[in-house]
């Protein structure tokens, strides 16, 4: 450390995912990088988020393993629901030291919100109150967060701390409470003072770890935490400083884009798909797919982003060889001659999807994404990939994609969006 | 605890995933639900699942916290990378009390591994040979897995316990390592005597949690620990029973289903997906969609699966009106009198694509996916479906799904996967 008093450490804040089908693997968790990323950008330094099972001495546990590590916050996710298995409330009012009451308030309010369906489903009765009065139940003292499904949130107060917030498991109800969790006065108490960090991002195509490693290593990075992840073909630089380094952090951001300039994607962590929307919609441009192995995911993936109706004309999903040749033109002498998955044919797809939707860009993919139909020259993970614009532009490329069936189609999807990217000329790096 | 003297604990295990880019929520992570379930496959039971960013502290505070919840195994992902902030080997052989030594067999084989790549790149030299030699770092004793990247795993034996295995971050090198791992002398020394679990599982559609409690409610649930998961319109619900409580597992499998069997999909865990591919083959019918809201997303769920080509004639993302007109044959005097959302014109992208693709089912998707877009009579989330099938059925649904953009998107496709099964006549359930 060479400026040790110019630096300050961020509050600690944990993360605590509950729920059996969680532990189990039954299910992904979706809860954990949104409240992360929440939680970081507000001026937290998120140390460990922790799944633990419905089981009240796992999470007992969890909250005490949280607490040994220095958390001031912990939010929890999940077990707010009606059955014997949800023991969230029940666990951090243990914890607080506080008994769970009725909230009469948030009963009829349960009720209120469910009687229609309970009405229309026939589910009316005594199982759907026991379920109702369970969740109206809430520590002495707590913060009431109003329910954005049926079960309320939680803010409760241990004494010494930490602050815990208590929020319902599925995703689009943790993501509606969140606000008023943010807006609740014991958490506006702790916020007060915490700067929102000043965090720096790099993306590069292509770029291996150890070269970013390389360059660091002849540079100053104290009070800067930098992390590289590599996410298929794309290398994500994370640059975090602590309060007071962000002239290094500024000085290390600039420092890695001088020595790797040449593939950057974005130095302000913009994504590919950002860039391409954003590209297209400067361009005033249209795309058009023609799909094989990727089997609409390009397409899905273009229309993921609100707005997409201006730039995405359609794309066909042209699977077996009839469909390529009715569907987009693809003529049957030329799949015969060169194969279904060929650089041919890829340029066919492209143009056929521009030519049929009318489109500005068009994109074709043909390949084997396994685990059968490889052959010695086009073994699985062969792909043909061809972007072609009105301006005139046609751009080829063929490579053999690690991986199995999922990551194939994957990095396919990955490799066109690059094509795209290119293609609208909005990539700043020079390869 | 009816029988306690018939029912054994099965051995605990934890997962230790490393990352500042897990922890800060700058990606999610593949592969705890993958390894807990494995792990849980194997007859352990999986108690935390713990997340921590690259740092020394944290990482050793997560394997001193499950040594505290009385793991006998520990699986980590993560950290064994060529840069400074991967730092496993070097914090479990602390934990272990042993010295990391060059191991010269594992760094000849990374480079030889590297040669080509390194060549061809123009990135051999001092940077790489660092790297190289980092990974090459193991454990004194440690049992060394082959690397499926450039990263050996390690299997790591603390006196006293837990073991601890050690695996790369990237999911497609962790996956192909795991048979080593399970194969290494003392993760068998280990298993020997821990019995695979007989899991049961049950797959309800439109099926509240609340019934399943209710029902639960008058059984004797001793030894089996039941967990329900509602996924977007689907019930999973999980009975794990200890060894010597199987026969109570059954016997409440067999009540639930006879209280609640005329909203099953399936009795044995199968997925939607699995039973929508396995009845379209059966019948030797394909598939062909028209998608506007969904934009390909539910034929790229349709190809996810290995062998698809025998049952997905293609599909068209028609996200225009022309586009619908043009490629599916939408009638564009519907579209004007109907909208472009409109059951008619469901019924006519099913239509179209069953015909354009020489399909036997056809489906038709059209919606409000928002965030804009919307009106009174057809709000955000409203979409309309339809499957029409060569023996002359048609199923028609109007929703208004909730949600934002993705939820409504994904709910769509999850809809109109039920709505295949059903029109495939493979049901189980009566409704």
């Amino acid at each position: 450390m060479a400026e040790p008093s110019s630096e300050i450490e961020r509050p600690r804040a944990g993360i605590l995912l509950t729920g059996s089908e969680l532990v189990t693997g039954a299910i992904s968790d979706a809860n954990g990088p949104w409240l992360a990323r929440e939680l970081g950008a507000l001026g937290f330094d998120v140390v460990h988020t922790v799944i633990a099972g419905d089981r009240p001495d796992d999470l007992r546990a969890s909250l005490d393993f949280l607490v040994t590590e220095g958390c001031v916050l912990i939010v929890t996710s999940g077990g707010l629901g009606p059955t014997a298995d949800d023991l969230t409330a029940e666990v951090v009012a243990e914890f607080a030291g506080v008994e769970l009451v009725l909230d009469e308030e948030v009963r009829s309010h349960i009720e209120a919100r469910i009687a229609g369906w309970a009405r229309r489903s026939g589910f009316a009765g005594p199982a759907l109150d026991a379920a109702t009065r369970k969740q109206a139940m809430v520590p002495v003292g707590a913060t009431v967060l109003p329910p954005t499904g049926t079960a309320p949130g939680l803010v409760v107060e241990r004494p010494g701390g930490p602050l815990v917030v208590v929020l319902p498991g599925p995703p689009r109800e943790l993501r509606g409470m969140w606000p008023s969790a943010v807006a609740a006065a014991p958490v506006r108490a702790l916020l007060d003072g915490v700067a929102a960090p000043q965090e720096l991002h790099l993306r590069f195509y292509g770029t291996p770890e150890s070269e970013i490693a390389h360059t660091l290593a002849d540079l100053d990075t104290t009070g800067v935490e930098v992390t590289t992840c590599l996410r298929r073909s794309e290398l994500e630089v994370d640059l975090r400083p602590r309060p007071g380094a962000e002239e290094r952090a500024q000085a290390l951001h600039a420092a890695i884009i001088a020595a790797h300039g040449k593939r950057l994607i974005s130095a302000d962590g913009s994504t590919t798909d950002e860039l391409v929307a954003k590209a297209l919609l400067d361009r005033g441009w249209t795309v058009a797919t023609g799909e094989s192995c990727t089997g609409g995911m390009l397409a899905s993936r273009l229309v993921d982003r609100a707005g997409s109706s201006a730039y995405v004309a359609g794309g066909v999903v042209a699977y077996s060889n009839e469909a390529k040749t009715a569907l987009l033109g693809v003529p049957a002498e030329m799949i015969a001659e060169h194969g279904a998955v060929s650089p041919q044919v890829a340029r066919a797809l492209a143009d056929g999807a521009r030519d049929r939707f009318g489109a500005d860009v068009g994109v074709g993919i043909t390949g084997v994404a396994g685990p059968g139909g490889g052959t010695e020259a086009k073994p699985v993970g062969f792909v043909c990939f061809c972007v072609t614009s009105s301006d005139g532009q046609v751009i080829g490329r063929e490579l053999t994609l690690p991986g199995e069936r999922q990551d194939i189609r994957e990095r396919a999807t990955d490799t066109a969006m690059h094509m795209l990217l290119r293609v609208t000329g909005a990539l700043p790096g020079r390869d």
